[in-house]
């Protein structure tokens, strides 16, 4: 992954990534490339769920987002992404500092994307990881978009 | 599924699920049964996505998180829920004015759990499903919970 | 579902099912309607696994397969059907002497089909769900599909 | 992942890989480490589908049996794997001559793993990874198994 920021597609892409929900569950951009996308969340009690751990649901959250950025760096300007489905594993109870996110294009397409996400445990000196998903994202049209909250 | 709350335990069930991130996410729980729990969210800017639609991750959250506490139901006092994996398919773009998440158990067990939750997108007049997951839960004893923290 | 079979195409339908490796496995068509498909394998001992229970694969194969034909049958005439991606829960051990798999449609779609599949162990009297997949099936032009074999 | 057998029981693990209905589709293991399996199959008409790709359910059984196995690496001997679900991506129609699976563990566990397979196509001169998939495995006693059969 390129750990600058290389154009001006990425510097959108990257001011595009931390919006409405996202912006609200302190999800930021930390990196990206082609094809790849990282996030950071630092941990605050919102976070958590009823015993003390990160909810499952913050994480599903960064590996569906970080994943859908993945694939948008790859797809032309023209198109938006929306996730068609994705199932996450979550390894073991996370309860670090701050999660870290990866997420990587493993199958392009023109209209059909597969990505894979990982998301990481921060704590004290490691990283551990904490859940793996894999995620098909669709490329469309933003005109297709907009139609979209008329008709189905 | 039972509209009403028919005894102490599920009154402790519907206390317990707004709590930490599901607080934050503004969902609230609005039915239990055995084996069944029902959620509502009303949609606000902070739950929408770039191009206006309602986050996956809401509906991810929304998804799991019900389906747990619907786990929740049917497993002894001093067990709590950890979610294994789940998958979620996302069938149309959401944008109304509120989500609804209706869980079920559809095979009980003593340690593993598999559920069914689907999301409703509340527009106007009528509800749409606009997500369906199929999740896999454990049931944890409080005590192996704690240790988790510790060890792996 | 509609028992009989209405018209030539659900007959070339029906016709289609059973080929290949389809063949190979034993499942054979048993019902057909609208975004709706049947099938039913007799279990022999070349069906089982290791410990004598049916194996997952001929249960994942069913629902894969049954899911794509419940949807072929929403599509135009030029299209074939190729699986994106499916999740699949096995919620009890297998060990009847016939499987049946029910799938349906749940979302219709141009170029996307969101398909659920319930696979029933046939035990004596009755039937008992042991497994509940989802599907997600890519309709494909016929001339596509051909492309495919010479470039990705 | 070790090239050879270093010992009894992988011995008897690689014996245990090819039984019924994986003896039926050809699948034979090539490889076997701590947590780690591979398999492969030698594609004839019988493996394909309605348009002369290899069917998805051959490379589902694949990755499911597989990354069983690899998991069976690290349990105990008197424990036996059973599958709780498992999620499968296919990332392009797969037409070569075999089909090579390689699964591993990446969550391991007393009661439940979880494991990653990568299916690739085998044509001419090189391997094109055609699926992925994530799945959740049960380690269970022997003496459970068995009483399986007699209720759930």
């Amino acid at each position: 992954m390129d750990s600058g920021v290389t154009n001006e597609r990425w510097q959108h892409i990257l001011k595009d990534y931390p919006r409405g929900f996202i912006a609200y569950c302190g999800l930021t951009p930390t990196g990206i490339g082609h094809g790849h996308m990282e996030a950071r969340v630092n941990i605050k009690d919102e976070h958590r769920q009823q015993d003390g751990f990160i909810h499952a649901g913050v994480m599903a959250t960064m590996a569906d987002h970080t994943a859908g950025y993945a694939a948008y760096t790859l797809v032309p300007e023209d198109r938006r992404i929306l996730t068609i489905e994705f199932k996450i594993n979550f390894l073991r109870p996370a309860y670090g500092a701050a999660l870290v996110c990866r997420a990587k294009v493993i199958k392009p397409g023109q209209k059909v994307l597969i990505c894979q996400s990982e998301v990481f445990d921060v704590r004290e000196a490691d990283e551990t990881m904490v859940a793996i998903a894999l995620a098909t994202m669709a490329a469309v049209p933003i005109t297709d978009l907009r139609a979209k909250t008329r008709v189905d």
